[in-house]
């Protein structure tokens, strides 16, 4: 049969780094390029008594059919932090989904129809692109500067954008380039979202692994008009494999996500709902995320120090992340970074992410790229840091 | 904010049954609303077993991210065995979802633009029907007779809709009807979309559960053309609240699905993918599926024999189910049925759903309801019944 498929597909291209990935799990590769927590960040042995726990305990709520908003003491617990750590309040309601993934494309599809407009930062995390893609929006970038998106720009493609439904935000650790938005650029962006009436798509997987200072409170906090919507993930402080994330959002938002998330996938997981609450409410979560904390610092302090000692003779455009996963290196010259990428994957077995591909616009060329240092070991840092030295030289 | 919501929301009116459903989840309640598996239907000694091993001894491939295809095992095992129970083969691949709800979606995302029409089974699944809206297409019903769709209609709505992508069937024990689809009718829907180009959309998570007599092979088995998409379940054989069916389609449209579903939440729970592998290839899935039949066969005699017994005067149009999870009963003369439901859960409850709701069309009346008799007890089932007799007189 000759398939006709949805206009949505179309804006969805087999990747350009789909080379670079398929290598890319080979057990012999330098693994800079996904976002994975290492094997030793999961608390493997808090998991197994918990779940154990729950099959001898409670197994039916964990193996029954669930409602759709989530189970209940999670969402209640997680209410009730959000309240207490960052103020959030206001009518809020908190669903769980099925990661923070699901969460971008059940507001996606909550607030817009075909040919909407959804505004990014650009470069922003490829997921979000795909998402949004898929839901047959219109993606409109604005530059990222150092200390979040550039606003002026923002208001500007406000204006020229009626049409626009969402800002989507990563203000922690941002990814790809690690840029964290500043107190004074969350207020703006709020202000101007609420100027505007545009939806404030606010994604907050990292914020929880920053290395130092103090936490910059999420632009959810100034929502006194319920135009913000906060995801978190326990993907990167717990386990991705689980798939368990939330949103936090006003409750007339929240009652339409529902009806969507109902009709995706019914409700999330139940077995690992239960699981995360119980090891939020019965393990030392904090001690958990301080021990992260530490060792993504360390492997990043790593990184940075062979950066500078093995990448000679450029200097680089690098943002230093306080947080999160990844760092982004902008190389002072033109080089195709796509064919560099290619290179290091297939002739040294170095995986890297070609910058271009988290760009809003099929064209744009881009001089960095991104590495993450969570899922290297130590020695791989240091090895493939070296090797990218060598190739630049 | 007046939040402006997407048009897709507009066809999803909040449920005129929630009322019901609301009443339904307390715990004195007769349960013959919902399709959830009874208690003692869960293999809970096997599945913690399974988990702890995992946990022990493989942790790490159930914690990390996963592809968005799902677990490779699975994939093939499943392969295989729909390749020897069915001889589905040609070119078909298996996918993981996130239950078979998520199938349903995730198909209709691929093929569907707005305003697309998807034939259904004309009354069918809510989910379906959920799901369908969701994505704004327009839904055309067919209805059914004894053993399944009228094709004389079937393909008089192929022949007005052209722009018809999809049918959706549940030829086992449909929901809510109870109804079996015929070898011979099985074979004419195949060849009638294959004549007007359309996608079978085959959900089969009841066929297991047959009481006696041979399986009939699915549509999917006659599909040399790479039309039918076969969605099974492990919800009703395993686990609902884990989440994990799986979708078995021409390779062609499991890389278009695969795109969406890695849009929509990048992979289904690991360990639970992991959990239904380990219990399908370590344990001993046939026999636990002797015991659901057995136990449903049970439960559905006793109903039946209830039926027989306390809902006299009343020449009851009812074709009996040969396996799944409901009955559906006419009642000879009209009765408002959402009035009637509201009352058996209000005056006396028992939860019932009323008939209309499954239907394509707002306004359909219906002068029957569907009782599951999985989740009830046996005492559960000679009380409810004996109360619909007594409401009845």
């Amino acid at each position: 049969m000759n398939y006709k498929f949805s206009h949505k597909l179309d804006g969805l291209k087999p990747s350009a780094i789909r080379e670079i990935l398929k290598y890319s799990s080979k057990s012999d590769v330098i693994p800079f390029s996904a976002g994975n927590p290492p094997s030793e960040a999961f608390p493997i042995n808090d998991i197994q008594k918990i779940t154990n726990d729950i099959l001898k305990n409670k197994p039916v709520a964990a193996l029954q059919y669930g409602v759709s908003e989530g189970y209940e003491k999670l969402r209640n617990y997680l209410k009730e932090d959000l309240s207490n750590r960052f103020d959030i309040n206001c009518d809020s309601d908190v669903i769980i989904v099925s990661g923070a993934q699901q969460a971008i494309d059940l507001v996606t599809r909550t607030f817009c129809n075909c040919g909407d407009v959804v505004i990014c930062e650009n470069p922003t995390f490829i997921g979000a692109i795909t998402a949004f893609k898929s839901n047959n929006v219109n993606l409109v970038g604005v530059n990222l500067e150092n200390n979040g998106v550039d606003v002026e720009k923002l208001e500007k493609a406000f204006k020229q954008n009626p049409n626009a439904k969402i800002f989507y935000t990563i203000p922690n650790f941002q990814n790809p380039t690690g840029i964290t938005t500043s107190e004074e650029k969350r207020a703006c962006i709020y202000n101007l979202a609420k100027k505007y009436g545009v939806i404030v798509l606010e994604d907050n997987p990292y914020g929880d692994l920053r290395f130092d200072d103090e936490d910059i409170n999420p632009i959810k906090s100034l929502d006194d008009e319920g135009i913000v919507i906060y995801v978190g993930s326990f993907s990167k402080i717990f386990s991705p494999g689980l798939r368990v994330g939330y949103i936090s959002a006003n409750n007339k938002i929240t009652q339409k996500l529902v009806i969507l998330k109902q009709a995706n996938d019914v409700h999330t997981n139940l077995l690992s709902q239960i699981t995360v609450f119980d090891f939020l409410t019965k393990y030392d979560i904090k001690a958990h995320i301080n021990k992260l904390k530490k060792l993504y610092k360390h492997k990043y302090d790593l990184m940075n120090n062979c950066i500078n000692k093995y990448i000679k003779g450029y200097k680089l455009n690098y943002i230093k992340p306080k947080g999160g996963l990844f760092i982004w290196l902008e190389l002072p010259e033109s080089i195709d970074m796509l064919d560099f990428c290619n290179k290091a994957i297939k002739d040294h077995s170095v995986a890297l992410i070609p910058g271009n591909v988290f760009y809003i616009g099929q064209n744009i060329k881009s001089n960095a790229f991104r590495a993450n240092y969570s899922a290297p070991s130590d020695s791989q840092i240091e090895c493939g840091i070296k090797i990218i030295g060598n190739m630049l030289k």
